[in-house]
């Protein structure tokens, strides 16, 4: 789990969706009680899979060793609250992040956006300065939920969010899937935005192409892929 | 044949226009009658040349293995309303999606357009809810080739396409040339957006370079290259 | 000392900040009384860590061997106003320079501006005539500390500014910490100019939040990372 | 040379300036009385040093081998009317070939942009349908020098100049300063078309400012550099 959890991180700078320190990656296994983590601010060249920090399901740390990324907390309050996930990345990723500065909700402006978000991704209402000096990365995995609660957004149908601000989250049932949610994200982040500046009458694709798409590859009548 | 496919699916991800499993590249043999195409949701990285699937000229699997790309129906359509065409390919790449998603032809600005497309690259209508939901990659094909017939295009001259709301398909005699074709039409959608950002007021090239630039490399007086 | 300048220098084109020859890293030693910095117009490719030129605090030479860079008097200007940094970088790194050109601070749109700089980046005002035809390099490094004296900013607190026309300088206590500043400082500077495409309305992060992420990582009550 | 017309020209695609085979450099030897060119429409990737072209003063072809690049005509008009240069490229880059496009000179919009031409890069006039009809890569290089004749620019102060419609052409005293302009060029494409994107009433430079940034790297008091 830990080998799963560390080469799901080094995959994040491999995919060009974060710089420096920046980005984490978490697993859970809930069966066995524990959330495996990236730890706080190390560099991804110097890194080690036994590196990966070990937590119970409230967050913490079962086993000496290195700090926890910081935005632990966010983590655990989605994995309580979405029950189906099984994996949550967090990265700065440069389009996602402009969509989150910008405080927008990305539009589902084409299939590759409904490939693997049924809709819209969301943003979340800005922060509270009660909820940032308080307990602020729980308050923004707290914010996360609310947001897709009031939406009634089935958080296994948009795998994805951006919290106001800040920047994305996305997350699966695996490292892998969340990844590669966070790698599509920031792609349909870029195509987006470029789509307003060609045309800036840009409607989001309608329904029946949304539903085409997503249920071409999700749920019990897919048909795409080998299974 | 296996091998030419497989290679020129290959280049899709390292000409940076695909990303994950997306994209697919066709050929067709029709005095063989088959057409080998990329199968469904493989990874780039583990897919073989053996993993290519052959089929008939409808599209029916011929040879016992992996399903074939989801897109297959879409490219046998292209291959039987455009006789002089030996390869389709399909890619997301992001700038022509920007165009798709925006549902916009991109106008034939300069001359690094018109070294490879003959006029404006144009963009399908959007499908309707019956074609969406009935036989949805059969119905792309058919828009495609509507789009062709209506604007009276020939589509060796202008060997591409946008989807509305979902992306480029291009097409060549080789599966070589199809991809190249996929790797200029990125290219000038992204120099086609520019340019409009960079003066607003921008109006196609005159006909008179569109002809010159097209005919100095294709046809019978061309004379760029060693042939 | 020399090792570590010349480590520094070759991260700039290894992030992709310069191209050619451009782009500047130096280090002071202020107890030893030098300042080690690359040498004017060398390639990237062919220079080795003896090359780095050895100054003293007022930048005159004291080790035969290479001419220093042209900017070095802005070098040393700012290490004389900000007597708590001990590094000081100079790119053209292109989204930085956009700003510099366009004359403008870089607002902080989001948290991945704030994990780094607590504010906005400052750019200084137009260099008179007779301040470029004196001693440019030198009133470069003038108008800097004139820019954060009448802007009250703390150089620590906010280790970069835009010179108007011109483009970024950063420092931070080390080279590596410099540099990754200049780092940030184009990261950012790329997601503001699109964040203002998406949302021309964008406004700053409120203070409770700009305060939070800085105080996250910097400071007696930082919690980021393994210290 | 022709070992170094083959290098500079493999530049082109590492530096990201051309995909496919498009793209050439030339080099003249005046005492010599010949011209090497790169070959037209040959692969980057295949291409040998012993592929280049020789030709004499009017670009006429004096060795017996492959076919020389389609635009020689236009390299041998520039080298006719500018005489101190001593090599031509000419490449289909994106942010200068969309500059063309749009039909608009590069403002100097910072020192990044002085640093290497002395004032806006101009764009050529429309090439009227004769000039294109009758001898269209001849006519492209005559545009040329009338458009420096007619705003009085010296080829050596701006080695560099937009076609309209098509793109870029620079030049220098060798293949690698005239490759190093083609980089320059485009660098500041980008950064003047996002520069009026974050400000949109940006101005150029003043002069003062363009004097000092030219003249600091150019001419008998340049003290960039080593010499």
């Amino acid at each position: 789990m830990k080998e799963r959890v560390f080469a799901a991180n080094l995959e994040l700078p491999d995919a060009g969706l974060v710089k420096l320190t920046w980005g984490n990656v978490s697993e859970i296994n809930r069966e066995a009680g524990v959330i495996v983590i990236k730890p706080s601010g190390v560099s991804y060249s110097t890194m080690k899979s036994g590196d990966m920090v070990v937590t119970d399901l409230n967050g913490e740390t079962i086993e000496a060793g290195l700090k926890p990324s910081s935005d632990l907390a966010t983590h655990v309050a989605l994995y309580k609250a979405f029950k189906e996930i099984g994996s949550v990345v967090h990265t700065h990723s440069k389009y996602a992040v402009m969509w989150a500065q910008a405080g927008r909700e990305i539009p589902a402006y084409g299939t590759t956006h409904a490939d693997t978000f049924y809709g819209g991704v969301p943003c979340t209402r800005q922060l509270t300065p009660e909820e940032v000096t308080s307990a602020y990365e729980l308050e923004t995995g707290k914010v996360i939920v609310e947001t897709f609660k009031e939406k009634a957004i089935d958080p296994l149908a948009v795998p994805g969010v951006l919290v106001y601000g800040h920047g994305p989250f996305t997350w699966g049932q695996t490292p892998q899937k969340a990844v590669e949610n966070s790698i599509v994200l920031d792609e349909v982040a870029e195509m987006a935005s470029m789509t307003e500046v060609v045309n800036e009458a840009v409607q989001p694709i309608p329904q029946y192409l949304l539903d085409k798409h997503f249920f071409r590859k999700h749920g019990s009548n897919a048909y795409y892929g080998q299974n």
